[in-house]
């Protein structure tokens, strides 16, 4: 539980030179599953550690919650014949929801997508969560500066540096967007887990919806990740690398304001731009 | 059908310089639901193209399909009051398969990782897999010189760089471990789909198991990425970054030989390091 990277031994191997046997450092990658009052809800390839706000984030991503009072508890639960000295695996995590909030459908993913009357569109994705968002994310009043932003990269990698030896975790960091400093970081093979842990960390806090914030993640902006920033109610999402179509797409409609390729001194914007002050 | 790029306005933004307004060019994603006999079975983002061989290599990696002879045939059909002129989104693919060949449980992912006794963790991922997989990627003789991986990344890049204008997309290559020659190429704005992308096209042209060959990703390599060479007999997987620990345990309890961090004149080996021929 909570083992973020294990060693393990590898070849490298030069052209020209020798292969040479050394310890390496991996990121853990194990799978969760995620119950909600003993029903399995969904299966993630994660990272171990910070699993109950990976849980809640998930939840709040899917519309089920929006405030720290409609989650109850978690406890991680083992199956039969589980390993560990004390038969838990720590890989079923099974919440438990406030009197009167509704548990998820059990098939989540085909009823997010199809809940318009166009079959399976991006256009149709994109009403899916206009209809279950709970936050105005367009009437949001935050701006940032255009310099505040390109320092968060930095501020992002530094913080990971001192958990990643590893090359292989995604980063997420949630900043305040007036003063850019950062209110939380997680990290985890899965970019979406690691967005959710954030999501999660802010629901368990109380502190929905995440006004006047940037999102920062360390590769690219899909539009799952645009849609938790929503869900969320975050009004600035930020990506080191592109940005798909679809999530340029969720942006404008939402009201998002979307920047990629934020490195060095420059970005693009691909929505609301008018909340960057240059 | 088959945009795999679109054109946005994005506002172009440097600290201390002018904001200026130009065209980008995006890498397109767009929800795909996959139906086999008309039951939907899973919903991905992917870029739009080769959509059969996404369904297709989607089902070898499922342990469903293992032959060409084994798929009948696959529409594209849009649901009621769809967009397009022609009233199909190309979002829909229902698959049939041949006479005798078993549909895949609706629940996929829960019965993928939960059919060993060990409940819900790492070992019991790799269990399955080495419960429904066909081919013994172990006794694959394959090996490759350590001089022809290196110009693995290189050779992707280069015909990467005739499709992809976004920055975007994530592409996986197919080379022949012997000459290094490039058999298939695809990109997606995910990983995995451009991996089954691949595999799909080898099992609709019947070339599994593919014995003697390396699938080089441009990203790290995750579990899912290491199921799905093992699913498709692929005895060597190569990617540019670091790979997770479950992908390395994988490949170790497979006999899959894993490369990780590929660049340059020099290279990780994970697992089966004997196939490099240094």
């Amino acid at each position: 539980m909570g083992r973020i990277t294990t060693r393990s031994p590898v070849v490298k191997i030069t052209v020209g030179g020798e292969a040479v046997r050394r310890p390496d450092t991996l990121a853990v990658e194990e799978p969760l599953e995620i119950r909600v009052a003993g029903v399995p809800l969904a299966v993630t390839m994660r990272t171990p550690g910070h699993d109950v706000e990976l849980a809640a984030g998930f939840l709040v991503s899917e519309g089920v919650l929006s405030r720290g009072d409609q989650f109850a508890s978690a406890i991680h639960c083992g199956g039969p014949g589980t390993g560990g000295t004390d038969g838990n695996t720590y890989n079923v995590l099974d919440l438990t929801l406030a009197p009167g909030v509704h548990p998820p459908s059990a098939d989540l993913a085909r009823n997010f997508y199809t809940t318009s009357s166009c079959g399976m569109c991006g256009k149709a994705s994109i009403e899916a969560i206009e209809t279950i968002s709970t936050y105005d994310v367009a009437a949001d009043a935050a701006s940032v500066s255009a310099a505040t932003l390109t320092a968060l990269p930095d501020a992002l990698r530094a913080q990971q540096a001192a958990f990643d030896k590893t090359g292989g975790l995604h980063a997420a960091g949630l900043f305040d967007a007036e003063t850019g400093e950062l209110l939380v970081l997680r990290e985890d093979v899965g970019r979406h887990n690691a967005v959710d842990k954030i999501v999660g960390w802010a629901v368990l806090h109380d502190r929905l919806p995440l006004r006047g914030t940037v999102l920062l993640v360390s590769g690219r902006a899909s539009f799952e990740l645009a849609q938790k920033a929503v869900m969320a109610g975050i009004p600035i999402l930020a990506a080191v690398s592109a940005p798909s179509s679809l999530a340029v797409e969720l942006a404008t409609a939402s009201g998002l304001t979307l920047v990629g390729f934020l490195r060095g001194p420059s970005m693009n914007a691909y929505a609301r731009a008018d909340r960057i002050r240059v």
